[in-house]
């Protein structure tokens, strides 16, 4: 497996567009991804019971396995907009299949910013001659860009292996920063690949890769209505049809979830306000489900990533967060290492030096927490980002 | 009933003091409420696995359900101190019992702070003599005071009412600010009073009141170590004995709610860095677990605590963290108020004015949410507040 440059248009076939409609004030907001031939695809949605339009629409054209075309809207989430909001996504994907000449069910659509508000329909279909006439092989950045909306930095990732003789690739865009949380797909990421693979083993490799990846991220503990990964495999690379099992599977799986880690990766290094980028892992928890809760409960705590933030190694609000995190463990036998340095060892604090940690461990960006609850054997990773004065002002202020 | 001026020594036979032992780098750290005769006892403790050694040692001197005295410190909670933590609560227990003259198992112990640091027991040690010879009948503030960490206001409330021809008393001090939660107490409370009352009696009011009132609060969903709610009951009033049942039990947890409901809300109103005082409504769930659940999501989400910092009348995340709670619900039959103007009628946004909710509703300091879900018969509120950069800044600067 190679990593390469580029994101979705590095796989064959794949072409790529952004314009400005005017949904955000200023830069790229609609942005349009195509394969020149009808691709095997899947997506995983947010499990929030608040769903927005783009999803509900997206799934019942997924239905069939097939879709050709991604168009993908920032600046505003089309979320409880009612019957009307419904109308404004089917008529964007009638307006995408005619001037691409597809069929209305093989579009699909995502949208991402502000609940509630409507879609300024007109000015985004306006808009679509022009995003299918810019539609280029170069065309990924211009995406990732446009898909924005706190995010710092846009987010591409894009992997190639060989399955024989031919050069399978897999690309990427992401948008991520703030309302991240693990349980299903956690922000609008887009995979393209030109792998020939069944409908079946594409679903599967979607869900596992994202359970590995996209799942193992939070920033604040909130979830988004609007959050979902779809796939798109054309087949032009040409390989022997990847099935869902043997070699191959196994290949294209860690080639997926390699591409997928990137771009969770990215979301929380991007995270809104980050000053830190924090691995949580929590070792011999009763089983996995635990460990993912103790995990969970210090990577969301306000306290902890407060401590953090302030570079002090607080390890008693990790304890207390680990302790009302329902996981099952006695406290006499809890280890804490902060950056390798055990700072708690069967409940009773060690004689570390804190100034020394603070220096060693603290200042640094990258910052490691393993708790280890000496009960079995369950391990779990989750990655968040510290709590800033800067993420309190970036949403205080993200106008509706 | 009648609400009084004063705290814990408003009911008859209740002597407070307080000293500066050099816990804190400032300020009184180290308080002692007393009854002049031995009193009925109950307490409450947080759910956290991880228990401060005070909760420990109180919860067995309270088996008996008697206790005469309570030992307080600040700055330090003694927590994850392993045996040698468990042998300081035992010294300090005795020193005071000795002082006293009363029995050791009648001794109450607390502690708020920083976790993992040993109590400097030799400063407490030492200023015992001298807080049992300051024990006056004034003293309460003196207590509520030194109970304060990142306190900015000291907590008491007191209320009398009639048994008959005799008042009885109640009275209380608190302190809270962060890592507040609810699911059992989640600060440090002292209620005193006078009456005559059954132990059955005292502890099915204390965990009913208890639950109305401080289980109804959460400041950043993280839960303390130390939290406990202890309440002593002397029967100086001299009324009848109150037992579980009849007009004088619900008289007395009337009263005691009372209380509790005043010291919960000065809790919320002094939360870390709050600007804004909100009380979240959720009405029509399908049972109160679910009311509760959806309450608790919209009361925790960062992303609504921070819009609310904003005065950004942001409904979007409220319908954004019903929709993760778990609660049953379906969002094309949500309402959702604020501050009494209906935002979203059946899923579908209303045509409300938004600069005048913003002036109107978002400028104030108490903001009101309620959402109906439509679905059954379940209600619940939560107090919280808001997130703002103060308490960023006050989490990320608590120095261990």
């Amino acid at each position: 497996m190679k990593k390469e440059k580029g994101g979705v248009t590095r796989p064959k076939g794949f072409f790529a567009s952004a314009i400005c409609c005017g949904i955000k004030r200023v830069n790229k907001d609609l942005s349009l991804i195509y394969s020149q031939a009808p691709a095997k695809a899947a997506g995983v949605f947010t499990a929030n019971k608040v769903k927005g339009v783009p999803l509900i629409v997206s799934r019942i054209n997924l239905n069939n396995g097939i879709a050709q075309a991604i168009i993908a809207n920032s600046g505003n989430a089309n979320c409880l907009t009612g019957k009307a909001g419904l109308n404004d996504a089917y008529i964007i994907i009638k307006s995408v299949a005619r001037t691409l000449s597809i069929k209305k069910n093989d579009v699909l659509v995502a949208s991402t910013g502000v609940i509630g508000k409507r879609l300024p329909v007109l000015n985004i279909i306006s808009g679509i001659d022009k995003l299918v006439s810019l539609l280029s092989s170069t065309g990924s950045k211009d995406v990732a860009k446009a898909l924005m909306t706190t995010d710092t930095f846009s987010k591409e990732a894009a992997v190639s292996f060989k399955i024989g003789c031919n050069t399978v690739n897999i690309g990427a865009v992401a948008k991520g920063a703030g309302m991240i949380n693990p349980n299903m797909a956690t922000m609008l990421a887009f995979v393209t690949t030109d792998a020939a693979i069944t409908i079946a083993a594409l679903k599967k490799a979607l869900k596992e890769s994202v359970q590995a990846t996209f799942n193992c991220i939070t920033v604040d503990g909130d979830m988004s209505t609007n959050d979902c990964v779809f796939i798109l495999a054309n087949g032009l690379a040409g390989n022997k049809t990847i099935t869902t099992k043997g070699r191959d599977y196994e290949l294209f799986k860690k080639a997926l979830t390699s591409v997928c880690y990137a771009m969770a990766e990215k979301i929380i290094r991007d995270a809104e306000g980050a000053t830190k980028f924090i691995k949580v892992n929590v070792k011999r928890a009763k089983d996995t489900n635990d460990a993912r809760k103790a995990a969970y409960a210090i990577a969301t705590s306000p306290l902890v990533k407060t401590a953090i933030y302030g570079e002090d190694p607080n390890w008693g609000r990790i304890a207390a967060a680990i302790g009302r995190s329902g996981a099952d463990f006695m406290p006499a036998k809890l280890d804490i290492y902060l950056g390798g340095a055990k700072v708690l060892f069967k409940g009773t604090p060690t004689n570390i030096n804190k100034d020394l940690l603070k220096k060693r461990v603290f200042k640094k960006k990258d910052i490691e927490i393993s708790a280890v609850l000496n009960r079995g054997y369950g391990e779990a990773t989750i990655l968040t980002s510290d709590l800033s004065k800067e993420y309190v002002d970036i949403n205080a202020h993200y106008m509706t």
